[in-house]
């Protein structure tokens, strides 16, 4: 390795200023970190990270995540001095709408950026997610090869160790013994509002000790040797590393060392400053040729040869192995996949129960197929019976025991999904949720093809209580952009819901299951294949050519309306019954379909689910009910909850007869 | 203090069938914690704990929370032994539909449960937040008494500390050096999928030192001595303190020691081995005479004395003094408060702003407001300028700094809103409301008049960028029941808005807030008051006796609504517009006002808000439009980022244009 000298120094320098001149050139932005951790991103990138900025998808690359997103300037300018398609016009509009230069780093908006991170926290999550991914992936090929063989880099700040995810996804990692993790930490000891004293004085590395981290401290976060040092013991070590970097914020500033550098311009004067401070007497956004040609050498040649290296050992490899791999990369199903999927022509089981024996045929044909729960995973059936847990010991198994962390596990999941060659799913009980929320929504912007199955998923789960009976949750996460939410009626539907999860990869998909027995409905043999894909269907026409109104309901209350439905009959009132599994699905059809299925006159709608009513308006419209939950649930046996909740079917008849379109209201068309 | 014995040995075994009893009977319960942690129980209860069983809301009584929750067994079998009002036939109803003795302990249902538990982790929070409120109470009387001198005691599991929550609220707690807060871990490294290493080996004790907590073992979970004088260490600790304590889970059933016990009745012949293993001959659901002698002199006696005690040193209190605590017990507020608030005759300010405003005179008047924010105090402006940080040296100031953790900030909020004498708020950006979600919902659940500050609340928040722009936040947080959200739309309106928060007694309230400036609107000093009190109100009517539409908004979008009004009226569409700061405040209003203020025969309706667009249709049914984000925002200039998205006066106009009602549909009356 080449020792550091005057042009790192010069490197890091020319960061610096790069880095505060887009902030100054914005009028907005987070000078402070930049100038305090450009020394360890240098050091890092130049010395350790193999990646190859000309080809930045090259599948066995080093990870870097930048968890402290905030820092966004310091990484577009090494992502520009390394050679990635960022040019100093990117550098220019940086924060400005359509750049490619966005206030936080975003996925697919420029190459090298490996998670879209701001939400402090979840990029450590995804750092461990991806670390797991590539011990899982090399154990699957290790028998033929070293096609994955990499670390995963992080940067973390204050602000992300102080997040409780952070302790979820530190504390898997230490149990995993991820020991090509290595996470450097940016330790300036200040957060935006002030020091950080004023509410965190952790010894953060006796806490990643109690996790079973390695840990180091660099005293001095100028000393590019002492952390590339530091990188390089990390590396042998059989432990996830921690290195806390002491760094003064917005070095080099005025206000160094103060909050008042954390997020804001330094201001022309502060910005002259600095230059005098750092010796610095380069034209605006500059970068010296000194210190391209090194970061040429040491960042893109080296990156390049490491990249041509693995390229010519991948050749030497069986096709068998190289195609499994490219199937896997790719997201590539096999074609006889959707036959070995069960279908149902009678019986009844809990939805939970069939996602079970879905995700074991899936998971004979899909080898990158990895998933677990958050500690219920004997409640949410989501083990694959035929594996064991993913283990140190037993690295190529594909069972993961989340623990009860369902913020870390949904952040683990998405890096799992950002590594690329793996399926991955994780089970919680619905109203849990809450807890990952963040996580799920960060999934969705970045497109990722993640599920979740979320069960026990009404007030049906019962003695637990309301602490444990979703109200809330199944509309909020429809309410999440990109997140498809499937909550199937039967067990057919429930085989479609996951066929609909397995074939996505553009958005995260949540299956929403039940605790409780789900009986075949007549027909959804032939039609929940589709009805499904479509989101809502027609399950039980009426009799007649029209029908006097709509029923509408989505999972367990599906049986209900069903036989609400007959009942009407015999009372004379001809109605047509929609399931509707998932709003999304049933959104992006035709307008000519969905009229078809919701006739737009027929204004005498119910809908039942058992969960938040808002929202249900947009079938029903102002004329209809929604019969749904507007208060918390309660603790007893489930049939008695359901029927203090009016979740019968004598109740939805009343309701349907008692919704009387344009009763008190002039309705006109204007 | 008396020494342990036989009677106390009879006492545990007591309250461990008692519990496997109940569990038994409800055929559903989790028998493992309550058989493994009862010892550590009863030592607390019945030679530390200052409580009065018959007076349970003693203001200065020492304060209990079981954070692992799904133990409510043994926390009912306690109560019931230690003279609570709670009966035999109420353990006997455990788990059972109106019982006293639901699945998880909740607050308001039966005496003695301090929270409500059972997501894991937030109990420990709870817990902080309590012996934080303690300090600060402590701090504000402790010039003239002892009126406020009491400990706070939390029992935690694996899940509770394996929840990222648990690492916010014990690292703040450590900071803040709550000495006064004991915390019992029942460390039975087993969890509900099996032995704890599945997932978790952190050193437990390690961490929470690195967090600057007093940490001690016990390693005999039997030994009440040991646990005892454990306890009293701690108490003597000038730091908030871990006591581990090694116990086994489901001690004395026959699968102890596994999670076979965790989460599932014992089963007749379980019970029948736990009987004989325990020596235990007694018929079910007995309280021997011994141990309920033992109860009433170690736990009743004992806490009716100390209770006294505090009595008749209160009675020589000034009576200024008593007054002022039993106002802020009461929640009562001074008849000038409001007075005080200022109203807003022109010009423009950020609704965050005139928050910040509000929040200088309820500070003034009332001394038990408390509050702070997730290390986002400059940004949400809540900080009360008068006072400084709270912290272990100046315990009787007001602001409390709590880092960048808002799922831990938002489980303190509750347990400060829980102790009583404290009126609390806290603020994060909106978008990151999303981390402590589910610490709303258990507020909720608990009626705590919590107030949550969030600003920052649409994509007007420009360069930061999507990660950062709040989408379906907002409906998401108005699908929580018992919440009431309120996005004002100008100065008065937010005025109006904090006026419903401080005077809210049963429920959270969620403010929702701007960085940008939002103009007085015109009306709006006479109307705010009484409108946003009614949740929805026409701000601006039509000029006619009739609209041919109507305009309905929240927020910064009100501005843009009433000039699309004034547009429209001059291209000849006399529409009225509706300003909807609450849709939970309108729907509690009577329906003659909802129909005053959205006549239901007027069905061309547009709204528009910067949020998800899903609920708002109950509101303009099917034919009307919402003109709001389904998608991601973007960074760049605010004004780029709306006028991209379509939030300008011309789009409305179109949008209200492009409203046709019945257009491609037939409506008709049924």
């Amino acid at each position: 390795m080449r020792a550091f000298d005057e042009i790192d120094e010069l490197a890091v320098n020319n960061l610096r200023v790069l880095s505060a001149e887009m902030i100054e050139r914005a009028s907005s932005g987070h000078p402070g970190l930049p100038l305090g951790a450009a020394p360890m991103m240098w050091a890092l990138w130049s010395r350790q990270l193999r990646i190859d900025p000309q080809q930045p998808q090259w599948a066995n690359r080093d990870r870097f995540i930048l968890s402290a997103g905030h820092g966004s300037a310091l990484l577009y300018s090494l992502l520009h001095v390394s050679g990635f398609n960022v040019t100093m016009a990117d550098l220019q509009h940086f924060r400005q709408f359509g750049s490619h230069t966005p206030g936080h780093p975003e996925l697919g908006i420029v190459d090298g950026v490996e998670a879209t991170t701001g939400p402090l926290g979840q990029g450590l999550g995804m750092a461990v997610g991806m670390a797991l991914a590539e011990r899982q992936l090399a154990a699957q090929f290790s028998k033929t090869s070293q096609l994955v063989d990499h670390y995963t880099y992080a940067l973390v700040g204050d602000g992300d160790l102080m997040e409780g995810v952070s302790h979820e996804a530190a504390s898997f990692a230490g149990n995993q013994q991820l020991q090509k993790l290595i996470v450097l930490y940016d330790d300036n000891q200040v957060s935006l509002d002030g020091p950080t004293s004023r509410s965190f004085r952790t010894n953060v590395c006796q806490r990643f000790d109690s996790y079973g981290w390695d840990t180091q401290t660099v005293t001095d976060g100028n000393d590019m040797t002492a952390i590339n040092m530091a990188i390089e013991r990390a590396q042998h070590s059989k432990r996830p590393s921690l290195i806390a970097v002491k760094t003064t914020i917005g070095f080099g500033a005025p206000q160094a060392g103060t909050n008042a550098v954390h997020g804001n311009p330094l201001g022309p004067a502060g910005l002259t400053s600095l230059r005098q401070h750092l010796g610095w007497r380069a034209a605006p956004f500059t970068v010296m040729p000194a210190v391209a040609q090194r970061a040429q050498q040491l960042i893109l040649q080296r990156g390049q040869r490491a990249h041509q290296q693995w390229q010519t050992q991948q050749a030497t490899l069986p096709q068998a192995v190289r195609q499994q791999f490219e199937q896997q990369l790719t997201m590539g199903l096999p074609v006889d996949l959707a036959a070995s999927l069960p279908t149902f022509d009678e019986g009844a089981q809990a939805s939970r129960i069939t996602s079970h024996t879905v995700i074991q045929r899936l998971a004979t044909q899909l080898p990158g197929l990895v998933g677990g729960a958050a500690d219920l995973a004997s409640s949410n059936k989501t083990t694959i019976e035929h594996d064991h847990l993913s283990t140190p010991m037993t690295p190529d198994q594909r069972n993961i025991a989340f623990g009860v962390r369902e913020f870390g596990m949904g952040t683990i999941l998405n890096g799992l999904a950002l590594h690329g060659g793996l399926r991955v799913f994780g089970g919680t009980f619905l109203v849990f949720s809450d807890y990952t929320r963040a996580a799920i929504r960060l999934a969705a912007m970045m497109k990722l093809p993640v599920t979740y199955v979320f069960t026990h998923d009404s007030i049906a789960v019962g003695e637990d209580g309301p602490t444990h009976q979703p109200i809330e949750q199944l509309m909020s996460l429809r309410l999440i952009p990109n997140v498809t939410v499937m909550r199937p009626a039967d067990p057919n539907e429930t085989v479609a819901a996951w066929w609909q999860a397995i074939n996505a990869t553009d958005h995260p998909t949540v299956l929403v299951l039940t605790r409780q027995n789900l009986a075949v409905l007549p027909g959804s043999k032939s039609l929940a294949m589709t009805g499904v894909a479509r989101g809502g269907y027609v399950l039980s026409p009426q009799q007649g050519r029209q029908p006097t109104g709509i029923l509408i309901a989505s999972g367990s209350e599906v049986t209900l309306a069903i036989q609400a439905q007959a009942k009407l009959a015999a009372l004379g009132e001809d109605v047509s019954f929609v399931s509707m599994p998932s709003m999304e699905n049933f959104a992006r059809q035709p307008l000519t379909y969905q009229t078809q299925v919701l006739p737009p006159h027929i204004r005498r709608r119910v809908a039942v689910e058992m969960g938040a009513t808002l929202g249900w308006e947009r079938y029903v419209g102002l004329d209809g009910t929604v019969l749904g939950l507007d208060h918390f649930g309660a603790s007893g046996a489930a049939d008695q909850v359901l029927a203090a909740n009016q979740f019968t079917v004598a109740d939805l008849v009343r309701t349907y007869q008692q919704t009387h379109v344009g009763i008190g209201q002039q309705l006109r068309v204007i």
